[in-house]
């Protein structure tokens, strides 16, 4: 079996699944910190292990380029590189290369680039997006597709999806099956439902270990995502784990949750940690705003990160304008074991039955917003 | 008892001793990590223990200007603050201040200079200076010195030297006496005989708590400071702790405690974490090196620190290569557990009445140099 997917239990929409990798089971609904660079930023893997997290993401473009795949098969894969014994998943490279506006040229065979690192030429394509994944030793290796830019003609979207469903397959033929490990084909369409309907479709035909929903967080808004998961999501197979990618803020979380996502990931508590930005249960907080300078509180009463546990908002605000190390790290500790601890809640009231009321209370909190100052 | 001080055994000039404060007994010979903005920077306060570390630096300058002294005594001292419960040591400020040398105004009163954040104007005296530190309930806390520049004429040396004197005397007098908590002078004198012994004996006619050597490591070079304190440590106290302001390598760590040094403190093994060079047994490595780039050797076989269990140097070298914030955190984290394990190793040495083979060993093995690569 290339990788196990049961379902234990259902809320609506919504499912409480368990995912088996050759290193380990994820329980989903999940959320994957980004580790670009073999690294999550700021974090020890074990820091990340403590938040709570099951399953990492990794970048094939960054490590294909730093320090080369081929280094990392012979010191035993990414998973030994980088010190996390638990499940990895690997995008594809596309999104990465698709974003290199400048720097790129595509055509029916793949895509070349130069990268932003040292200006050399490199080239991806299905095949080769596959062999690198395989070599970094991913669990769930990700097909190779374009990402379809936002906003976009029909006709453009159309053509940029059925590329991407022809290196589907070619990304399937490429992909060598093993226990535990498993690759997962991208819906593409962007906002148009007949699209996302036709892509799903071509996916299925082919045939996958896991489904993602791709191109959207890109400019939408979370009305058109939700209503792009509403179309698309009831198109994928029951049986198989489903994840959106780049995706989101908490509440984008909760609701795609509600829709039947399974998995998730994005640099949103990441790259927040590092930018004074704390997410909480009562919505985000800046600590670089002058209320909390003298504020002997800790961010959240009761969180029991690192971050929480022992230090005041004001020592955190110092941290952050002082440019000190320290604020990140602490402050992308935080986010991530907040992430993860709503998706402890979200799987725990799936099982319960309970989902509504779990979103009905989170929306709530958020809207409460930060405790006032003092 | 201001600051009870016991030397436990002793082995030639050596002492094996225990320094009593308020948050804790330091073991001495002992390191000092420099936590200069209230942080160790890249390390979590649990983390300095977990090395090791009994004590801690802090800088008056950094931490005046920057929340703030009396903001931090409201937030309950910097212990507190930074949530570190053992003792603290912190400096006077001198130091920093006299190297802005563009911005500072000397004068019998103190010193009048401009901040580096944002320019604005602020003036320290033996008096603010000893104020500011009880304000961070620093256990330690220096009295308020100009570091004499090096080189410089003895005719220079010895007017500097005597204004510290007398600002010695005003930071006694402005210094109120707490158990626990503690005054230590300051010998100067640069590389002049007469004026470090005039300089040490002026000192003890005022009375401190403890001992601090200045105004070396500023550019002498090795011999020359090995040199100055043959010269000064038999002129201090044997019942109080001697402290070497600013040093040093380890090798000069281990040629202090053999002439009787108790304290250290330094940058060297924090900023060179930030600056891909690690210290090890076998002397200093640089993770830039190209020969560690398919290396899947641990830096320090021998080591149990966390860079060193579960990391290869290929990966180290891949995190210090991109820049990545792990690459900082892990080798500032090995260079701190390699400081306080050479301390515990000089202690036990101490102890042993083995001190001469200790120290034989240890330069045996910084000269071996690091490990063939493969």
């Amino acid at each position: 079996m290339p990788l196990d997917f049961t379902v234990d239990a259902t809320d609506g929409a919504a499912r409480r699944g368990r995912l088996t990798t050759a290193h380990g089971v994820v329980d989903t609904p999940a959320f994957m910190p980004v580790g670009t660079a073999a690294t999550v930023k700021g974090m020890l893997p074990s820091s990340v292990k403590a938040t709570g997290a099951g399953i990492l993401l990794g970048n094939t473009y960054h490590l294909m380029l730093r320090p080369g795949a081929e280094r990392i098969e012979k010191l035993g894969g990414l998973h030994a590189f980088m010190g996390w014994d638990g499940p990895i998943l690997t995008d594809s490279g596309g999104y990465q290369v698709m974003s290199l506006t400048e720097l790129r040229k595509l055509d029916e065979s793949g895509v070349r680039f130069r990268s932003h690192i040292d200006g050399s030429y490199h080239t991806l394509t299905p095949e080769s997006s596959i062999d690198i994944q395989h070599k970094l030793d991913a669990n769930i290796t990700m097909a190779f597709d374009e990402c379809t830019p936002f906003p976009v003609t029909p006709e453009v979207a159309a053509e940029s999806m059925r590329l991407s469903m022809r290196w589907a397959e070619r990304s399937r033929n490429a992909f060598k099956p093993r226990d535990g490990y498993g690759l997962f084909g991208i819906v593409q369409g962007g906002v148009f439902d007949d699209l996302r309907r036709e892509s799903a479709a071509a996916l299925k035909a082919i045939g996958f270990d896991g489904y993602a929903v791709g191109g959207l967080a890109v400019g939408e808004g979370q009305a058109e995502m939700l209503r792009v998961l509403d179309v698309t999501v009831p198109e994928l197979p029951e049986d198989r784990p489903r994840y959106l990618m780049g995706v989101g803020k908490p509440d984008d979380l909760v609701k795609a949750v509600q829709r039947g996502v399974d998995m998730f990931d994005c640099v949103l508590p990441t790259r927040s940690g590092r930018t004074s930005q704390a997410f909480t249960r009562r919505g985000q907080v800046n600590l670089r705003n002058a209320r909390h300078a003298d504020d002997p509180r800790p961010l959240d009463e009761h969180c029991a990160c690192p971050a929480c546990d022992g230090f005041s908002r004001a020592y955190l605000q110092h941290l952050v304008k002082a440019g000190e190390m320290l604020g990140a790290m602490l402050l992308t500790w935080h986010n991530l074991h907040y992430y993860q601890e709503l998706m402890a809640g979200l799987r725990a009231a799936i099982e319960a039955g309970g989902l509504e009321d779990f979103a009905g209370a989170f929306a709530e909190a958020q809207a409460q917003g930060d405790i006032p100052p003092l």
